[in-house]
């Protein structure tokens, strides 16, 4: 790419604040990088941050939810509010057809200004993805965008570290998703704030409607009650009323003082996911680097060191965690 | 329970070895524990580990893994294997009528000294889920149950920690499990060795069969191809023939050298992720015990101090790493 600036800590700092679109990009890519200039960046401007209401977009591959998307910022854009996307992808958008089609739908957004969409891989992020996600929406957030949708792919538990930060979290289905209904009965997925369910031409979609609304009585009866939304996304059909859903839930959020205790919660959440990520990442550096510990493993793949000693010697190495770590856990 | 005898770790490891199922029973409530016995004795037997074959049975919930296990215990024991069952539920079978329903199914082989079932629920254990299962499986490789079954729901990378110590995975799905299919397909499922598709007699079974067909058509050439058995557990039906293609996968593992491979690698992963869950443990409990750290933790919330200064914050009060953390990474 041409022009690229050589940024400095403040210039870069000032560019974000100001939605400089080269200083998002290359603020993210510092991001994904894991280095110390992202970090200075996002520590100065994390007390400006808040702003940004982040909308979360999971669900099986394949249910549309670029589309989603897709549609999702035109209505925004409609009403004037500036978007930013953080789209992570299971794998390289460029190395799998059937992903690159669905990503194909974001690009009517590419020349739009206040639109930065930003894709990310699952591998290579030094300090984790969650790690990495959070980074970059605070950038986004910092630049002034409205919303931020956060786009993953996700089966249950593994999308967490990306959903953890958002405000509202949207579950996408489609007709054919029975083990996400099974997973959502069996209490394995955690219950979406709103339920998007594409492809409502298919015969099948009165089926899914009813097999969700069935998981949904089975919930609590105070509180919020997700809504579902039949939708057509590469039509545009169903999404004003998604939208309206995911403002709605955004309205409760603010009437109850829910949302400033869901944002704690999150950030709280988030500071030990990243924590962990860094502490693994360090173990697992650590191991390749340190003959010592090889060897301990090599004695555990030998059937001569039971593999919690070698956990031990390990912690105790890297960390310097003692076994008062059995004592303190009682 | 009557006659709860006081263990010690040399009565503890001579029981086990003999394959006394209260001795049995007991380790692994003391391994649940993260008990220092339970530790001490697999310490102890760990040497005379190996013989075991562990096989994971995976799949989206209420396809019926609980009606397979029971119908390939019944198989093994008329071969005369002696068999141990590590069953972990999503939550408790005792809270969630369906999975009691499933559970049930295993009770028939209750009665057979030369069985041992036990079931986890995926909460409480202070070591992970992870050390649980890899100590309890080495628990009952040591008491020489021949085959070891580790059943789990599985709708994605949530099971990783489960079945990342088996030798063979057989992946259950369904008619309907149409979110697993994409999943595999988009790649974010890994690829199991065998997989059956049960409830056979539904009719759309041969639409499953025939997807399922296509995913495997897109995977390598080479290698070990994952058969597809169609079952019907509830009567039995197809799992002589899964039992027969999970043989046929071990003597494929170890015809070529893979089962060593394979279990070396299944080890050190093992090393890792419970070493990285201790680590996290320590962290949560670094913060909840420590006020200067939730101090920490409030000044993010407040959006005073960025979430990844507090993180070094942490690690470097948790495990005294320092800056070089960043450093170290590049």
């Amino acid at each position: 790419m041409a022009g690229r600036r050589n940024w400095t800590r403040d210039t870069l700092v000032q560019a974000v604040r100001d939605g400089d679109r080269r200083a998002l990009a290359r603020a993210i890519t510092l991001v994904e990088n894991g280095a110390p200039l992202a970090y200075e960046v996002v520590h100065d401007l994390y007390p400006e941050t808040g702003h940004a209401y982040a909308v979360g977009i999971t669900g099986p591959p394949g249910v549309g939810k670029s589309s989603i998307v897709s549609s999702l910022i035109r209505i925004a854009r409609s009403q004037q509010q500036t978007v930013g996307v953080i789209s992570v992808d299971p794998s390289s958008p460029f190395t799998q057809g059937a992903l690159l089609g669905d990503r194909i739908r974001l690009t009517e957004h590419f020349l739009d200004p206040e639109v930065f969409i930003r894709s990310m891989g699952t591998r290579g992020h030094l300090g984790g993805l969650a790690e990495t996600t959070l980074q970059a929406l605070l950038v986004l957030d910092a630049a002034h965008k409205d919303v931020v949708f956060l786009e993953t792919v996700g089966t249950g538990q593994s999308e967490v570290g990306v959903l953890a930060i958002a405000d509202t979290v949207v579950l996408a289905l489609m007709p054919g998703s029975g083990d996400s209904i099974q997973a959502l009965k069996a209490g394995i997925m955690e219950i979406p704030d709103v339920i998007a369910i594409n492809k409502m031409d298919h015969p099948l979609a009165k089926t899914m409607l009813n097999e969700v609304r069935q998981v949904l009585a089975l919930g609590p009866r105070e509180g919020w009650r997700p809504p579902i939304v039949l939708a057509e996304a590469m039509r545009g059909e169903g999404l004003d009323t998604l939208w309206e859903k995911i403002a709605e839930h955004r309205r409760w959020l603010e009437a109850e003082g829910e949302l400033e205790q869901r944002r704690r919660r999150n950030l709280a959440r988030e500071v030990f996911q990243v924590a962990s990520a860094r502490a693994r990442r360090r173990i697992e550096q650590a191991v390749q680097d340190d003959p010592e510990l090889r060897r301990l493993l090599g004695a555990v793949q030998e059937r001569k060191l039971d593999p919690l000693t070698a956990v031990r010697e390990i912690l105790q190495e890297v960390f310097h965690i003692g076994d008062e770590d059995r004592t303190d856990a009682r």
